[in-house]
């Protein structure tokens, strides 16, 4: 199978949004009146970024799922988007489920595939993805002000602790991925039962892009970003683009983690000073979540809440910010906790 | 050297054109009004597309040139590109002459490096690249029309010729590359001096881009396409989407590759008719020149060569188009030739 039939048999579908889609050296978007383009790529390496083993339709969705956060978390809707593609051999068991994958999310969130490239190498995938945003409305890491609120969707830690748990069962560490703050390989592992593992499994592997959250953040968010590289991370370029500091509730910042399946067992562990470090540790420093991080005014408390319920997103309030650079732990009393996270160390270096 | 470092140290530069660049989730571009966005992207494999011990300043040229090429092709002008990167290594002195290639020629054109994505893993260099068109002008594969004529910008078969004598006196093959047709590598070889080698080679390693050219041919080219696979695969591409075939003068296409340095040795060539069939070889099938092929009705030769003028680019009429279909190679007399190449083959097997 040549490069040109596996374009057409995998990847060329119809662009009905597109001025023009594959098929010639390059596509043609024309962007609707009084909206920008926001634009992101992101390359995910075999062996860094998933398993070679890897289920190739998880990893299909993944592979644009990753982009689709980034639109997210600009308050950009999807429209189009390109792939590159390295492949070691051209394998049609491999590229059906791969593209179904793909594609199904794709179409869920009608973004059209318009252009890519396809070659032999080691396996190596490169979306760039297009959205459309209404012109000065799109949601930017700088806009962050003091006594804005820093809100986190859905949950955190699942994501970093199904990679833990994979890592080690595996006995080898993969060579570790770039992304990753090394806290999560090192750490201490929760206990997961295999259903718990196969459920975390599915947020490491399936992510969910926040999109429908960020198109409603819109006009109320004051700044987001998404967290792909562990909540310290990724608040900290927006503390950083924002030239402020915040401080985060460790007690609502725990609740992430186990807001969903790990509760009970969460309950139990928080009792352990030692654990609750080990949970922070995850829910602070976990990549490869996909929820957003984002900040509003406190009058925007209301809009933050129609927000969460329009786009159906379960969204927590953690922390705050402020005019002081830095970021500050804080128990449920408001004192400052001690903690210090290797990932809290990269980010501390930066501010 | 960390992801954010290097991004920071090499790849964030100004951006005045784009709303927003480098740094956010998302960059943000804003057409201007009654202009279309062109977009391609194009992967670049360590091995395939390239040697690995070859010079970074010129890779960084070439990743981009090739994807400026897409633009040319379609007569649209650069705006934006974005570079994700996958490296074995952070390693600055890779790094900043790669950097330097690559950004002296986005300054050349105006095309804002506006975000990418760097991670470890084995050498990737995928770019997306940005141009804009007027709404409808954009230069496309499908418009050809019997009785348009079959152009050529500059000379062809240095570069594929250059990357013939470079595989030969390695003394081995690294593979082939997935879009260089097999004739390349299997043909004779024409003899080189050490000088015309390093000039063909200076044609393989740093491409020149027909951007000029390009948007002169806007409203004057009925369609066109770059040279990247070789003028029968790409001038394939343009009859395939057409519904049209061709008839070539392989006079004119010889003097191609012997317009320029090799003019005298290639008179003397063609004095054997296996030596002809060779350089015809080497221009009708080999890879990598970047030059552009397009049709124009002969209302507009006028016009053709006014924008050859105009973008001080050379251009040769080696054809028309038919409106039979499949390509027919013609000698002085207009008498067909039943040369049989390769990449005859993989063409003709496809109208």
């Amino acid at each position: 199978m040549g490069e040109f039939d596996l374009i057409k048999r995998f990847f060329t579908r119809p662009t009905p949004r597109a001025v023009l889609g594959v098929g010639d050296d390059c596509a043609l978007l024309q962007a609707a009146p009084g909206m920008q383009m926001a634009i992101s790529t992101d390359m995910l390496v075999s062996g860094r970024h998933f398993f070679d083993d890897v289920d190739p339709r998880a990893l299909g969705h993944k592979a644009l799922a990753v982009n689709l956060s980034d639109l997210a978390a600009c308050g950009a809707s999807p429209v189009a988007f390109t792939l590159a593609l390295a492949l070691p051999e051209a394998d049609a068991a491999w590229l059906a489920p791969f593209s179904q994958g793909l594609l199904a999310l794709a179409d869920l969130h009608g973004c059209e595939l318009i252009g890519g490239d396809t070659t032999q190498g080691p396996l190596n995938i490169c979306i760039t993805v297009f959205g459309e945003v209404p012109q000065g409305q799109a949601l930017l890491r700088s806009g962050a002000q003091p006594a804005d609120e820093v809100y986190v969707s859905g949950t955190l830690g699942d994501a970093g602790l199904a990679l833990a748990h994979l890592l080690r069962d595996r006995a080898r560490l993969v060579g570790g991925r770039a992304d990753a703050p090394e806290s999560v390989a090192t750490a201490t592992l929760l206990p997961l039962s295999a259903d718990d593992l196969a459920q975390a499994r599915l947020r490491l592997e399936w992510p969910t892009p926040r999109v429908a959250l960020g198109t409603a953040l819109r006009g109320i968010a004051s700044a987001a970003a998404d967290i792909s590289d562990g909540l310290l991370g990724d608040l900290g370029h927006i503390l950083e683009r924002s030239g402020v500091g915040a401080s985060l509730d460790t007690t609502a910042a725990l609740a992430l983690l186990g807001r969903q399946r790990y509760w009970a067992t969460t309950q139990a562990l928080l009792a352990s000073e030692a654990l609750r470090q080990t949970v922070l540790q995850h829910v602070l420093g976990g990549g490869d979540d996909y929820e957003l991080v984002f900040t509003a005014p406190i009058s925007q408390r209301a809009g933050v809440q129609a927000a969460a319920v329009a786009s159906n997103t379960p969204v927590t309030r953690i922390g705050q910010i402020d005019a002081l650079p830095g970021l500050r732990l804080l128990n449920a009393q408001g004192e400052r906790l001690d903690y210090h996270f290797q990932s809290f160390d990269h980010f501390a270096a930066k501010v």
